[in-house]
């Protein structure tokens, strides 16, 4: 008798599309199969495609508070407006745009994110009360400064601290960038990574301008630089990577170093198109980010997945549709060091059930239909740590309205200030 | 009393939104303003956005058969698979086909689309039994033989003739391309669109292929060779207009000609970005269209609003929001001659209402929303002509079920004979 089962669904497994049954012990799958099994709680997938849920390997989830509020502005009077906000938020606006990042995550079928910001116990709050799971860091900068370095390392280390015990997150360290972090600043974080055992995640090549800026400061690359002070290893996720040299792509595949690919943002902020198959090719672990909602407006790994296929396209450069599901999937787990992202017995049960609709028919191969016409309203129920947490679309564990009646409230609040 | 009010919603007007109340006599907008009216049927839409219906300016509807059966494949292969299969369409083929893509549109918003194909009387057949309208034109080729340009001509005129006296439909005169069509042929239509007033809808510049070749054949672009034919003109609609120089640009401007511009395609194609920026801000009507369903996937227009805005902005051209708004709605009615896209009284009623979702707040902004946060879903309810063919989601004058039923015997009919 497993605590869940999921029946009948056609089942994602090893890239391929296979009818199959899944039973579900405590937080791990324990059955892929054929056989008739029995669960004490039962969801029948019949007709529906089951996959390992998303991972959204980028993003700042409380920024939802600013989806919208700056649009088609050129990037400094975007900036400005966003930093103004930005700087108004506090514990209890984190916690609501939070709140609001993944009630809607949840629902577009992402189970796990990972996340860089302030107030991050706020984040952390929202994460254990809607069910979703996450990796979470506070987004460190000392900007050259030896006592801004202490002071964010305490804020980051107490933070690490503060998640011990929560099953369903994952601490760890997030420079934010090397523009805005010292050559010392990173080592010092490599170092206590290393001792800790932890993942650390960064910006990296996002923009023509960081890399310039960091060959005009430092005589190279913000690649070059970072695996000259030895940050690049495989507990690496580097975000972005827009304007990678088929060196550096090489450097990273070889220092198994993950990259966190996030098409959208990438184009609002005029930031270039990454070489996505090149990476592919070449053996790096690629996985999908939505970044910020002040930057893509949008926290759904389908149109991401989407346009990243469209945008490679473009480039003339065919990946198969399989290759983006596993980006959306197991390579953003991998990316992270959790042991999910695939059907699998032993793999942790973080698990999607997807009802085809009109919009995708008919179709000839579900990869395609998933990757080339999906929007997210497809996402019926959602399993996390082998617990249901969306059934037939609804989120279980919060009450949206209320979520929806508090943004709203903020974001008057922050009208009223701006 | 009006015969249906549409209360209490947020309307898109004149690029504006503002709360009014809309009064509908058969088929057209008879009211807009705050005052309290009475319908005989009324829709509730406080809390909605409502805006005229989306226009989708160039497609091949019946191409949903082919959505999804070949991808990740380079331009000639993905040729190859998709003749093989259009090869083997008939009347009824295309009429499943167009019915699919009918509900679809309608369900995304899509009031009227314009449409080149084959076999259109089924076309026609769809759209009347689904409530859509829209402008239909048999893609003529006469691939320079004179034979042939006279038995196309029979068939388009045919067509034609077919369409009188159907309301929601307007027939055009739709030559494939200048790569298809010689310029004798060309200039027939053209004598003819003039003699009968029709528009005139073609492909042109979609690839630099296509520019290269007419240099070579006939040394000067395509757009040169239209315009020296003196085919561009007001009723005239150019699809795609990827590869534009920027007096070509003021060409189009000057002659009036519309544009519309299919982002999804153009990238999954690999055929370039459209200078949509430019072309806006030199006086070029742009309107949005999807392309078939083999070459996008998606019949909506929400997600090729967001894709070209994004695309612009990696471009850093920035446009407003409520421009892509414009080129959704207005652009395509205009570039098709039709009196609606405006919520404003005496333009035909096509009108949808959109109903805000946790995915788009908080909402400081309602075109930043639209265009940046929505993939369809939003979607409540369609008029067309004055009638509600879409209420609370579900379209009111077909059976989707069956539909999704035929289309998948018609797919494994398909793959039986592939």
């Amino acid at each position: 008798m497993f605590d869940l089962v999921i029946e009948n669904g056609i089942c994602f497994i090893s890239g391929n599309f296979v009818e199959s049954n899944i039973g579900i012990t405590n937080n791990k799958i324990a059955y892929v199969g054929r056989e008739s099994i029995k669960g004490r709680e039962k969801i029948n997938a019949r007709g529906c495609l089951v996959l390992p849920g998303f991972f959204n390997a980028h993003t700042h989830s409380a920024m939802t508070i600013l989806r919208g509020y700056a649009e088609g502005l050129p990037l400094d009077k975007w900036l400005d407006k966003v930093w103004k906000i930005e700087a108004m938020l506090d514990e209890r606006s984190i916690y609501i745009a939070s709140m609001l990042a993944c009630i809607e995550m949840l629902k577009n079928g992402i189970t796990c994110f990972s996340d860089m910001y302030i107030h991050m116990d706020s984040v952390a709050r929202a994460v254990e009360e809607t069910g979703i799971r996450a990796v979470l860091g506070y987004g460190m900068a000392d900007r050259g400064s030896e006592e801004r370095m202490e002071k964010e390392l305490k804020i980051a280390l107490d933070f690490i601290k503060n998640c011990e015990n929560k099953e369903r997150i994952k601490p760890m360290l997030t420079p934010h960038a090397i523009y805005t972090c010292s050559p010392e600043f990173l080592s010092r974080i490599n170092d206590l990574a290393n001792e800790m055992g932890l993942i650390k995640h960064i910006h990296a090549s996002e923009t023509l301008w960081e890399v310039k800026e960091s060959k005009k400061k430092f005589g190279k690359t913000p690649i070059k630089l970072l695996d000259d002070i030895k940050f690049l290893d495989q507990r690496t996720v580097l975000a972005h990577c827009v304007w990678l040299s088929g060196d550096e792509i090489n450097l990273i595949a070889n220092r198994r170093t993950s990259v966190a690919h996030c098409p959208s943002s990438n184009l609002k902020l005029s930031s270039g198109i990454a070489k996505i198959a090149e990476m592919t090719e070449n053996g790096v672990n690629v996985a999908i980010g939505t970044d910020g909602a002040a930057s893509n407006n949008m926290l759904n790994i389908f149109s991401e997945i989407r346009l990243s296929a469209l945008l490679q396209q473009l480039r003339k450069k065919f990946l198969s549709p399989v290759k983006y599901l596993e980006m959306a999937t197991k390579n953003g787990y991998r990316a992270y060091g959790i042991d999910g992202g695939e059907i699998e017995k032993g793999k942790i049960a973080d698990i999607i059930v997807v009802e085809p609709k009109i919009h995708q028919m008919p179709i000839y191969n579900y990869a395609n239909s998933l990757v080339f016409s999906s929007n997210g309203c497809e996402v019926r129920d959602v399993i996390v740590n082998g617990k249901i947490v969306v059934e037939d679309r609804t989120p279980i564990n919060v009450d949206d309205e209320k979520v929806v009646d508090q943004i709203s409230k903020l974001k008057e609040k922050i009208l009223g200030k701006a």
